[in-house]
């Protein structure tokens, strides 16, 4: 079994390095936090003081950070420094393309493998091992990084080569985003206009108006008033940020998405960044002077 | 059985009335068309020379005709100066709450039954009695217009009382018509990313980002190749303005909206306003210089 | 000297009739409102029952109304109806250019003439005889109105055939309107970054920055506190959808209106539609969750 | 007097730089580019290897560089490693408040001065030493920096202390710069609807829509066809991207920036990039399909 490193232990990253070392790869973590590094060395993990010490002890090292600036500064030092020949590198945070082509060449520059596997779905998911993973990398690397995703998800979708993943993940974050913004504008409407929400659900799943946050996130969260974030506003607000760097660089005029971003704004603005992105509903319905629709217990 | 009157035998009421005299209902219909009025006087429907026409020799009176104005100036001059007493009038056109309010008003004074009962779906469906229907009106007027509503169509939502018909509509036509500029907007970004249209699909279609033009229309036309009209971008332009007409006039903002009406707009300057309203895929891969995705066949 | 009717006598209407009246021209009004009809009559004007006794007895027809609907009912019903051969209708409402094109068309077919001339500037400017109007007219139509127009206002920009002032006058209010949402972005930005508002209007009153609203009409409004509406954000509004209506008409797409459109509808949700349009500003600066700057006095 | 450094001889550097030499400043600059070293040296000025050796030989360093990525990699690096003791760094980039704030903190930090002083206005006036100039920094550093600015320009703002400089040019520039593409919508508008362009530009400067940009800089550039860049749409898009990204961080939602900035995304997608920000009155005259307007020479 190769030996796992793993540096990042979050929300997201703890659960995803538990669900490895479950199946017993032998694996060395690093964080500041020291509660999530108790947490893995209870199930036999080994704590390194720095992220060089990750990629000194391991053959694949994966990163799981919030943004491209923490992943540029660990990844492009200390841990290609430290990297042990032919180690492969498996970074699963989300950044823009440009950050995982530095990354992509950095290894290749150095004989090193990698592979970009951000991922869908939510922390509860990455608990259960139920995580979608969206994966760029050559056929080697994506086949060698294989047993270590499937132990932390149950949908692995190989996209194409080095950067793929994220550009995949971009894209498919732009539409589960918006989404929420674009309900939240028909549902503050139908509040506006009296509808019973009930009876406007049930026709909008019956047509092409229905999606999927409508479908499956909303009325277990926000239409049931639970705003606890599966995943949040500003995090989310995040992302959007990342998609319209992204896309303005590949001179992609996105109308809608940069519309859909300042409400986002906006709702951050309002002190709502930490709640669930399905409370965006929350959000609009404010700016319209509407009382927000629930769903009957 | 109630002698059953037509006024409007355009794409969708042709097929519409057609549904509805087959199931032996006697009929009079009016349209300035004549080849749509042969083809009910074939079926056994009486022609009338004009609107008034129509109401003096009808039960119910069903209009289904472009807009507003056309409706506004038929049932309010015409068909309620003639109309039998305690008849019923039907409007299945898609037009703004305020003409609807005015209509259901104007009946009511007169003693006459009201339903707003809007179409979803198309025209293909239309033609295979597989309509769906958003209705407002009275328990009375509703129950009294569904055996019309189950010789055309095999959804029937009762959304509310007068105007809420009308209003479900527009939610839902919000929801299905901007999920073109927001899927176009995301595949334009894809193919600028130089990703794979049918992984990247794979991927949308098992997550939130999911959304019924994305899975059910886009894979019949645009992505096929196929822009020849179910729905005409024109006709989603349309009621994109009925839509922000009437969140203006309720003080509801619509910030993603108002900038997807904008991408119809320019769509339209482009010459392709007689296109499928998933061909906005195509007006945003232009805006963007990239050409537009296609599955393969 | 010709015989003038006014139909048309508030915040606006009133003080042009006044002014046109000072010249001793003979004068015949119309309004709903008892006030503003005694107002005239004090200086002279005769009262007349309805929109038709003022056409038969004017050689020129001055209508000045809310709005398309008001224009519309009044003219091409009993204005028309009751005009005297050769007479002149001086429409100076804001209206779309549909309603101006079809009142052009209706007088022409009568052998009328017609003018429109829209107002720009204020209430106050019109009391003073200060106004400037943009018009549209024949170069005969024209010379026959300047009298009127002389009487009213000070400057006179002749803008081309009829329609012309309607036009002329969209494309200006498009600009000023938009201007104040524009300013109320830059300056609640300038807050958040804690910059001193002299000093920021010292410097972008010296590039090319600069502009209108933020140099003339601002600092006698909001910046010094005083939200009473010179011109209401409710008009604005209205203006808009007028502006926006009729680009989408020329499919001529409009993204920045159409954001701003919004943004003045989340104001008017905010219950700020009453106030000057300058106070845009405040309106901005509470969705960004800042105070709204002002000048020291 | 002082010895200066200077760092960056683009378009806007090379004759700041010669105007200070030219009032006899001891100089050592550096650019990557031999062309406009030898222009400096020709002056008198001595020739710097790299930024290092700049630091080493000065009293006052002033930096001049494309963006924040330039500025940071030669400020927080070489510069500040060799920078005499006392020394004041100038920073005259445009660049978002995060990077000055960090360039004024490392500064603070050795005890260094501090100034942010970007530049208003465009080369043609930088050549001819009329340059404006918002300048941020403690009263005892600008005090310091004047006799330099002096030499470059000819309007000095002190706008507050370290970073109210960066701060106001961000603010200035979302004014003048979406006032192109606001300007743009308006003149597509009345071209679509026929208007003189002469007479619609002499209407809107006697109102409140008048505006730096269409009264100084249009009528220069693309009203009578002169494309060149004074001031290129992709230098407009990046201060626009600078803008957005600061606003966001700030948590200031600017829904008309954030459409403009897709505008101009747009217009570079058109490959117009290159031609100067007024020409966005010809990619909105594409999109709306009418042909852009010119002044009759």
């Amino acid at each position: 079994m190769e030996r796992v490193g793993f540096i990042g232990l979050g929300n997201m990253g703890r659960p995803m390095a538990a669900n490895i070392r479950r199946r017993q790869f032998p694996m060395t973590v690093f964080d500041l936090a020291p509660g999530p590094v108790a947490a893995l060395t209870e199930l036999g993990a080994e704590s390194a003081p720095d992220a060089g010490a990750v990629a000194r002890a391991s053959d694949v090292v994966i990163t799981m950070l919030p943004g491209p600036r923490e992943v540029s500064s660990t990844v492009l030092g200390p841990v290609l420094d430290n990297a042990k020949p032919g180690a492969l590198v498996l970074d699963m945070s989300t950044v823009d393309p440009e950050t995982t082509d530095a990354l992509a060449k950095a290894c290749a520059e150095r004989g090193l493998g990698f592979v970009d596997a951000p991922v869908g779905r939510l922390a509860a998911h990455a608990e259960r091992g139920e995580s979608l993973f969206m994966v760029g990398g050559s056929d080697a690397d994506v086949a060698r990084a294989r047993p270590l995703l499937e132990a932390m998800g149950s949908t692995i979708h190989h996209c194409g080569g080095p950067g793929a993943g994220t550009r995949t993940k971009l894209v498919n974050n732009y539409l589960a985003i918006l989404l929420c913004q674009m309900n939240a504008e028909a549902l503050s409407l139908a509040t506006a206009f009296g509808l019973d929400l009930s009876k406007t659900l049930e026709v909008l799943h019956g047509t092409t108006a229905t999606n999927g946050q409508l479908l499956v996130n909303w009325p277990n969260k926000v239409l049931k008033g639970d705003v606890q974030p599966g995943f949040a506003i500003d995090l989310a607000h995040k992302d959007l940020s990342l998609i319209l760097g992204a896309a303005n660089a590949a001179r992609v005029p996105l109308p809608m998405a940069a519309a859909g971003r300042e409400a986002f704004t906006a709702a951050r603005a309002r002190g709502m960044g930490g709640q669930d992105f399905s409370s965006m509903l929350d959000a609009q319905c404010a700016a319209a002077g509407v009382a927000p629709p629930r769903l009957p217990r």
